[in-house]
């Protein structure tokens, strides 16, 4: 909060069961009934946390012991937070909406009038938390580190165990039934939505990351196989796009091999220039310009993404400063935030080449998480 | 929509697996993850449903054979949402947003800010859909009674089975170990969060319904034991308060007979003027105004609220008009809503007396779900 001139933090939330902010198990953990304010303050190095609840919901909070006081209600949260927020002279008050950042964009419409109502004389000092929660959750502990790559090596074992099962003449349905089959067998869930998890792609005319898979695309002798696939275990994620070859690695051409090397080399390039306090546009940048230099047109999408508990895990992100992506892009790079480095090139006879590796943020640069992909996988034909 | 004299209803949500609208499974099913625009419109009795969906989510919704129009687009929502609506030419829009009911504020103040830029010449015709969504989900479908009905008789075995097994000398942690036991056992789910379901209440000095069990409080010869509880079965849920007694029958003293059939009394009274047609507050009041006449003091909330995925359901309240309660009570009664009727009155020197019955609203008048508690269950003491 001092990092970001916030001295109040304010999250606002009723009935958590029926509709919960995402920043619920990050930082309150649990569910709360009536209207509810919990407040973060800072004052001269010492942080002071509020729990505003509804009579009946405060035993609950005053358990978890993380608060330095329970407030409870029993009629209008009103007066309460009030007279908390009257004696904390706040001269910021963040609260969880975001335009850009759905990980941020906790309050509702309607809580956000009421608490306008409540607070009205603060109303011109609210503003959004959404690089408050951005760097609380783009933070990753050692904890979280570790089951991240778990998620990253179990994608890995099921790309091993199934892409060598794949065989000319499967249509991409039957292909992504293949993946289905093993991730029951290991008992993983996907990490997006199942239908797109993994995303399978066959042949020069398929447009990667649009479309799901379709049963009257096959491969074929002499054409590419690109997977976008993650695993959820234990809450963490993975997202990683890898590329094959239906023919011996003699026969791939040499459009493929440029565009392959293209896509590895401005991956390692946006790798090698990664560190904390870089802007995430200026690493897409690098990535981007590459591309460009050899001779192709530029990806239509963000380099990199945040991953975590969820495969899109908001925060700061590693894209052009296109109006889609809002302010996301200009956020610095932190120690120990895990990305995505993502990119597709279009070849004239062969589609489009594309990979994605995920990287971890250390105090000078970045590791990636589990080798990258340094050449066409190849598959029998 | 006719009804309300809406032309026009929006849903517009992001990535519902991060945090889902609470009309999600009711109006659209299944996840989006970009930008997604779910309009209802009608126009001489033609009801009109187009998705506006990111490209990658655009074969899941016309899979789903639900929409007029499936509109996919690929970079950004607006245009193809302003055209839509442009063509549409709503007089109004209602949109997710409820200051009083939470399951009809599923829309983000994100996202409403999104939505205001995107549809600028149109945010002067915005309103809350709160109504509209209350009707939706308050008129229960034959299979929705069947599963409310199962629900309250679960919930009427449990108590049955554990009521006889409670002890004075008990306190009231052991009391609610007792339900968890018998729960599992049967493999239910608490219909609210599990701390305070059963709540558990003995004794004279319990302010019923805002603490959870304490673990001082013990059952007593002579004293009341009150339990409000509820089970989810497939999804649908109950809520009922019952009132037992420590002691044989003969020895209730007066004061808690009189209390006990005044809160009975009132409840029955309630049942018997509420019909299609007649508002929240005015069944409220039917109830209010009898347990004054017998001369205790108001019930400090409402009479009952509405029941079905969840206890609290949202929708029309049987509540007096009370801030608090905003427009809620204002609503008008429909066939099929089922409602909860509970009050309490305070006693001299037995504490509380309070009960819950669950009802449905026919199409002359409401029939009681399960039997209604006719006097109190008496413990071996």
């Amino acid at each position: 909060m001092k990092e970001l001139g916030i001295d109040c933090y304010l999250v606002f939330v009723r009935e958590t069961a029926a509709m919960a902010d995402p920043v619920r198990d990050l930082i309150i953990g649990g569910d709360v009934v009536w209207d509810s304010a919990f407040i973060f303050h800072t004052h001269r190095e010492k942080l002071t946390k509020i729990a505003i609840v509804g009579n009946f919901d405060a035993d609950a909070e005053r358990a978890k012991g993380i608060w330095t006081d329970v407030l409870p209600y029993t009629k209008e949260i009103s007066e309460t937070l009030q007279k908390a927020i009257r004696n904390l002279r706040p001269s910021k008050i963040a609260i969880n909406y975001s335009v850009d950042d759905v990980m941020a964009d906790g309050l509702t419409h309607g809580m956000f009038i009421k608490l306008q109502t409540i607070l009205s004389s603060y109303k011109r000092k609210f503003e959004s938390a959404e690089k408050l929660i951005g760097r609380i959750r783009g933070r990753k502990t050692k904890t979280e580190l570790e089951l991240i790559r778990n998620a990253c090596l179990e994608t890995e074992t099921i790309n091993r165990a199934v892409l060598p099962q794949i065989r000319p003449s499967m249509n991409e349905k039957e292909i992504q039934q293949a993946f289905y089959q093993e991730m029951d067998q290991r008992s993983v869930k996907e990490s997006w939505q199942r239908i797109s998890c993994p995303a399978i792609d066959v042949g020069p005319d398929k447009n990667f990351g649009h479309l799901g898979p379709i049963d009257t695309m096959k491969a074929k002798h002499g054409h590419t196989l690109h997977n976008d696939f993650g695993v959820q275990l234990e809450g963490y994620c993975s997202d990683i796009q890898r590329m094959a070859f239906f023919g011996p690695k003699e026969s791939i051409p040499d459009e493929l091999t440029h565009a392959f090397e293209t896509v590895r080399e401005a991956i390692r390039k946006a790798a090698e220039f990664i560190k904390p306090g870089v802007k995430g546009f200026e690493v897409d940048n690098v990535a981007r310009n590459y591309v460009l230099s050899r001779g192709y047109s530029e990806y239509q999408h963000a380099l990199g993404h945040q991953v975590g508990v969820r495969a899109h895990d908001g925060g700061v992100l590693l894209g052009p400063l296109w109006e889609r992506y809002g302010d996301t892009p200009k956020g610095e790079i932190e120690e120990n935030n895990i990305f995505t480095l993502e990119l597709y090139v279009t070849t004239k006879n062969y589609g489009m080449v594309s990979l994605e590796e995920m990287i971890r943020v250390t105090g000078d640069g970045c590791e990636f998480i589990i080798p990258p992909q340094e050449a066409f996988i190849t598959l029998a034909s």
